[in-house]
Formats: C-alpha cells, structure tokens, sequence
C-alpha cells in the first residue's frame, strides 16, 4: 500500500507555519503498520489542489491531505474535492448541530462562515470531528482513497486516531513494521557512527539503522520488518542489548522518553522531590519538567534567577563570590544548586549559570560557557561546558545535559544505597 | 521563477523528525523575493532520490534540497547526485582543512566518517559551510539549478543566507514582494473574519489576506506582489491602518513580534523591570521571555511555585487562603503578584495559576480554569480563563495571554502617566 501526505496552503510555501502535521500523521501511521512515501505541501489555490490529486492518484493507494477546509475565504479545498469528484456541496443538519453545540460551549453565535463548514461534498463519506467545526472526508475514486482532514492540529490527530487508522486498518492488511529508538547524550553523530561501525555492519538485512541529531540529543533509530509481531519484537530487542554493551554509557532512554519523563518516572518512583535554580536557561528546565504530567509528584518548583540581585536575595549567593568569581564560575552555581535545594527542602537540585550568547562573552569565558551543578544530601556534582555560539541551542543544550547530570546522580545515589544496604 | 524545497531523510516519513528546514527556507527565501511553488519530503533512497530529481527538473528552475550530506551510511545524497549529473566524488582538500579545523574546536580528532564528508560531486560548485562538516553543493543542468544542502539547521540556515540568497540574487531579477503579518490575541478565527468580512471584500486584486491561528493568537498576513516597492509598502499600510481601525482592541503587534520581543522593547525602553511567579505555567513565561537577547535588561528573574509549600514559603502566600479559595483562585494569584514584585524589586509582575490538565479538574473549576494576575505599584489586575483540556495548549495560552495582560497594563501606566503630566 502506497500512501502520500498532502498538505495544503499557502502559509507553509511562505514559511509563515511549520508543517508539524505531516510529522506528526507520518508518525501514527508508521505505528500502524503504514509507511508514508512521500509528503507534498501545495498552495491552496484550484490548480495545484487538482493537479496534487491528479499526480497522487497515479502515485498512491491512500492520499491524505490536511487543510483549507475553514472557514474563511482562503480555504479553497472543498469546491475542488468537488470538482475532481464531480459532486457537489450539500448541506448536512449532523455537522451543523454538531457545530452548534462546539460554539455554545464556548458561549459563542453562529455565524455564516460557521454555516459554511456545514457543507459537505456529497459523495463523501464523513468523518465526524469531534474537537472542531470541520468534518473529515472520506472519498473513493478507481479504488484509490482519498481522505481530506482539517489542517487545527489537534482537530486533524483526532480524526487520525479515532476515524482514519481505525478504517484503513479494516481495508487493508497492514505489514508488520517495528521500531525502538535509543537515546544517547554526551557523543556527537560521527563519533557515535565510529563506536557502532561493527554493530551496523552486522545488522541483519530487515533491519535500518537511522542517526536523528538534536541540540545535546543523538537518537539511533532501528526499524524492523517482517510479518510475526514477536520474533520483530525479540530480533530489536537483542540488537538494543547489543547496544547496551557497545555505548553504555551514552544511552539515557528509549522511544517516546525525554529527559523531562525520564526524571519524572525516576523520582515519582522514589517518592523524591526536585528544585531548580536556573540563570541562563531562564525557566526553561522549569517548563520542560512541568510539560509533564505528574509532574506535581515530584517538582516543587524553581528560582529562575535572571539578574546577580536576585541570585543574593533570593538565592542567598555571597556577594564577594560574585565579585570574585562572577556569576559563571563552579563557586556560584555550587552555591545556587545547594542553597535552592535547601531552600526548597527537596531532595535534589540542579543549577545552571552560563552565557547563552550571543554577546556578553570574554576571553576567558567565551560565549557559550556554562557551569552546571546538580545537588543532594550526600554529594554536588560542578561541571563546565563549552556549548556554541547560538542563544537557542546553547539554552537547550544546557538544559538536556543539566538534566541528564541529575539523571546520573539519582542512579548514582541508588548504588550507594544499595551497598549500605550490603548488597 | 519556479522554486522547489526537497527535504529527504526516512526519519520525516516516519515521523521521528518534524521538516521545520522547509518552513524556514520558505520564509527567507520569500522575503527575498522568491516564492515556492512546492515542498517535496522524500526518503533518502537512490531510487526516490533519481525520482525526484528527474520530477522537479521537469517542473522548476530552481531545487533546494537538504539531507542525506551527513557522514553515516543512510545518507545517500551525494553519490545519487553524482549518479543524475553524470560525474564523480572526488577529494576536496579545502573541505578537508576546514573539517579539520572545525574538530580542532571541539577537541575531536578526524575519523574516517569525517574524511568522507571532504569527498565532494567533481562537477558541482561548492558552497562554504562555515558552521559543520557537510559542504553545499549547486549544480546546473539544462539551465536548471540544483542546490543540495546538509539538514543539521543551522548549518543549512547559514548557506541559505550566505551563499544560496546572494547567488540566486545575482542570477535572476526578482519580482518584489511584500507582507505584513499582524498579530491578534483574543478573539477566534470565525469571529475575527466575520469582522473583517468587508475589509477583505474590499481588498485590492494584488494583495491577499490569509488567517493563520496558533493557541491564543490569530496571525492576519497580507502579501502584495508588484514591481514599485515604496509603493506595496505603502498600499499594505493604509490596509493596515484601515485594520486598526476594525479590530483595535485585538492587534497586539506585527511581522515578527512575539509577545516576548514586545514586553523587551516597551520595558528596556522605560526601564522599568519585570518579574514573575508561575505555577501551572511551571516556568514557560520566564522561558519565553529570557529567549529573547536582551531579556537581562528588565527581567530579574521569578518563582516557578509548583507545590502549594512553595506558594507558602518562597511566595508568602497566606495558608489560610489557600485553604479557603484554593490555589486556583483570584485571591491566591493576586497575591503571588503581589507578593513576587515586591519579593523581587521591580515595577511589574506576572502570576499565573490554572489547572492545565489532563486531571485536577473539579466541577466548580474544571481544567482549563486559569487566574492571572498582573501587577504594578498603582493597580493589580486579574482575570479568570477557562481553557481547553489540553495540557500544552493550556500552558500555552496562559503564557501568551499573561503576556497581553501585562502588554495592556504597560500602556495603561504610560496613559495615565500622561495624563498626570496634564497631556
């Protein structure tokens, strides 16, 4: 089964939105079983619509496009569905109570371009919506599936999940596909591909190796195909053992895991508690954390302390260390991360001072420098990093390697329990 | 000029890796006068790879592609490139020095993988990549041009800026372009195009208006093409003014303004200082803000308050009140206003708490439910929301609308100033 993505308008040709459907949609097909082959971002004008299905109906068995049904004027994709299908718009009294019960909701009137996204093609099969005013529809043409979807992000993976995987999974037999991503943190790509040379050269033949590079993250990606669910799923696992001997000491999670889900299972699990002192990284291990759900468990929160007054009122940090040593040095955040721990009266802090850049660098501290501090009762743990020259990735590469210096010390504090324990 | 982006790489097909090259090469290449006509993600396989080379040959004057330059073995580009324009990979010493002196920086030495990145298409130009390993190569074919271009973004970012624009530039006489983006917060797209329904009837034939709605903000861009520049410019101003006139109560900036970058000029101008205190927005404001360069001359820092102990000891939040209203509460982020700027120094402050979900909702606050508080000298204003029930949407829209709130009140305080002064 061949299947293509469409996404369609013009603020994607204009760069003015990113295209995060089509990852997204590609994503929870590839879990299905269902392998995206291409995807084709077009304007929403009449030509490049048609020409899109006549290209793709020659191309592919499913067509899934996203967008343009809204309900302003720019929103052009019914009228051509129409046209290409030769049928035409019918007003449909379901999705329009279905629209009027989503705008009481939010206490709003009804209007004429809410009117509008009742009208429906008639030879579409439709897709109730259940997040949004727009209906899915579903069409068939010489056997080929044509399927059009909103492009409101939330309202579009809700229609996948619930109306569009369910009915092609009962079409067609999928092929077993799976998958397993390693995480590893601390080793560039190249370096990486130097360690696993061997590994690679080994893999047996329906198995792919994939490098996805990320500001401080590197994930290896293996995908396996086959037809028996379980023998995939024991070949994967024996290749990531494999892995688990060669680069030990890099992987720090698996598949859909993040570093803030990764602290977030550890600590629940510990019934341990966690505050942060961030300078440079502004709030943003903060919000990483607390993107979580359940984080409440275990995060009591944070001091972002942006300027050097609030690093001493706040943060009771000595006013002569920051005269002496400045705000990036080891004596500051030592101080920063032990402070805000007691302060916060958890069981485990982490700090993070540095210079995010672009400006405010010296000779002795370039732009980039950063000094991270993750704290407990029994130890702190200083280390200096020499990010890059780019405000953003700097921000988030102190932020990916300060939570996995936490990450280490947690299972670092396990060991040593365990042997007071004596075992 | 026909203009096309080809992204490769397997991980956008599966949709382990979100295409956001495309998006930004889409905007810098429009803004320099170059629209495109088509984004194509493909796998990175010889097979699609020859496909789509031979497709978009047919179709554009002008292909950029990214991906597959990197020095592992799935990526494929190079040799399929020497493949379609008949030529070889040959050494590249200047490559080389400049790979070596890259590592140099980093302390790595130079692998074989690394070595392999100097081997470069003999028939193509090569274009500097300052920032990674991976050359840009361009290539011509039956007039046709061929850009292929390595997908580590920033890498990619500086040959598009540096070497791509520029060399486009030179080649082909642009038409002239020009947008305007305007930025609205508080109302939905529905409504806000039922209120411009006879503005954009009126429009002009040469300019097109299009809705682009994020959480808590609708987009409005308005593109005018034509050949006189100072004349565009000022035909999308008078659309503009004729929209302040409309909507004044929901344009809250323009073109690449974000909520953050606003707040940085209107405070740095005044300098006057902000803080904030977060609970449910557990530190994404402070994030938001302190992304911006610049943010350390007004923003001194804040609390992330996640746990109600937090509330009461870092905020001074009074117990009793959290056991009366709850942490949800007017009384409760009034005080966390209140108390953060006075704690902190600074003229304004911002506190936020909700309850963003997916559980802690009750009947009488279900999630979504939000207090936001923004605080000066002369007044506290406070506001309650009811969200969605998504958690990431509802952390963002707290953010943005804190954000406005606080935008609001910073004008409020200038009106009132002047009017003291008898203005």
């Amino acid at each position: 089964m061949i299947v293509e993505l469409v996404t369609i308008g013009n603020e994607l040709l204009n760069g003015q939105t990113t295209d995060t459907n089509s990852a997204w949609m590609a994503q929870q097909l590839n879990l299905a079983g269902i392998q995206v082959s291409r995807i084709n971002s077009i304007s929403d004008s009449r030509e490049s619509i048609l020409g899109i299905l006549e290209e793709t109906e020659a191309r592919a068995d499913v067509v899934i496009m996203t967008g343009g049904l809204g309900p302003t004027s720019d929103d052009v994709t019914k009228p051509v569905l129409c046209e290409f299908f030769n049928t035409e718009l019918v007003f449909n009294t379901e999705v329009l109570k279905h629209i009027e019960s989503l705008l009481a909701k939010k206490s709003c009137k009804i209007n004429e371009y809410n009117m509008k996204q009742a009208e429906v093609p008639e030879s579409a099969v439709i897709l109730h919506n259940e997040a949004g005013t727009a209906a899915g529809l579903w069409f068939e043409k010489n056997k080929k599936i044509f399927i059009s979807l909103p492009g409101v992000p939330f309202e579009m993976k809700g229609l996948i999940t619930k109306r569009v995987i369910p009915a092609l999974n009962k079409i067609f037999s999928l092929p077993v596909i799976h998958a397993r991503t390693i995480i590893t943190q601390g080793i560039f790509e190249a370096q990486l591909a130097e360690q696993l040379k061997d590994f690679e050269s080994e893999l047996p033949e329906n198995i792919s190796l994939a490098y996805l590079p990320s500001p401080g993250i590197v994930r290896l990606r293996l995908v396996i195909r086959g037809d028996d669910l379980k023998k995939l799923v024991n070949d994967i696992d024996m290749q990531i053992q494999k892995l688990q001997h060669i680069i030990p000491e890099y992987i720090v999670g698996f598949d859909d895991d993040t570093f803030e889900s990764i602290i977030c299972e550890m600590l629940s699990d510990r019934s341990q508690t966690l505050s942060v002192a961030e300078s440079c990284t502004g709030g943003t291990i903060a919000s990483m954390l607390t993107a979580v759900h359940g984080s409440s468990k275990y995060f009591k929160g944070g001091i972002v302390a942006y300027s050097n007054e609030i690093k001493k009122d706040q943060l009771a940090i000595e006013p002569s260390l920051l005269d002496r040593y400045g705000a990036v040095s080891k004596q500051v955040v030592e101080d920063m991360a032990i402070n805000t721990r007691l302060l916060f009266n958890t069981d485990f802090s982490v700090a993070v001072s540095g210079i995010a850049g672009p400006s405010g660098g010296t000779d002795e501290k370039p732009v980039g420098t950063t000094w991270i501090s993750v704290s407990c009762k029994e130890s702190t743990v200083s280390s200096q990093f020499r990010f890059g020259d780019n405000r953003d990735r700097n921000i988030k590469r102190a932020s990916v390697t300060a939570l996995n210096m936490l990450r280490k010390m947690i299972i670092e504090q396990d060991i040593i329990a365990l042997k007071g324990l004596g075992l």
